[in-house]
């Protein structure tokens, strides 16, 4: 699994948790829903200023959103 | 300043504590050179691809990075 997969279903559960959209999640990050989406499905990257705009919408610092990816990453490769 | 800037320089700052060169940094992550130079002048934004390859070529986590981008956001902020 490749880290834009991850990375998607990371915000996904996130996202989920919180019982937060996709639209709502687009309106508060000012991103597109379409974004939201590809990111979720890791048609997408996010870039730098979409991890800090997601994760400012989901309450959370970049970094910690960063960690949790890099921890399911871990978790895949062993 | 913007948070590519701001990224620019924790990564230029970093890179130089470790006395490692564009060109060795550009080697061990597998990036081009011209990319990291463009990333420490910020003007490109780095993907959540590069920041896991630039965070594991100078030894550390994307997490701490973006954290450490973050920490300086916010002291510009203040």
């Amino acid at each position: 699994m490749n880290s834009e997969a991850i990375f998607g279903q990371v915000l996904k559960n996130i996202r989920k948790e919180q019982k937060v959209s996709q639209e709502e999640l687009a309106f508060r990050s000012n991103l597109d829903r379409t974004y939201i989406s590809m990111l979720e499905r890791g048609i997408h990257q996010p870039t730098l200023n979409s991890l800090l705009a997601i994760a400012a919408a989901l309450d959370m610092k970049a970094a910690e959103l960063v960690g949790l990816v890099e921890d399911e990453m871990e978790s895949y490769q062993n």
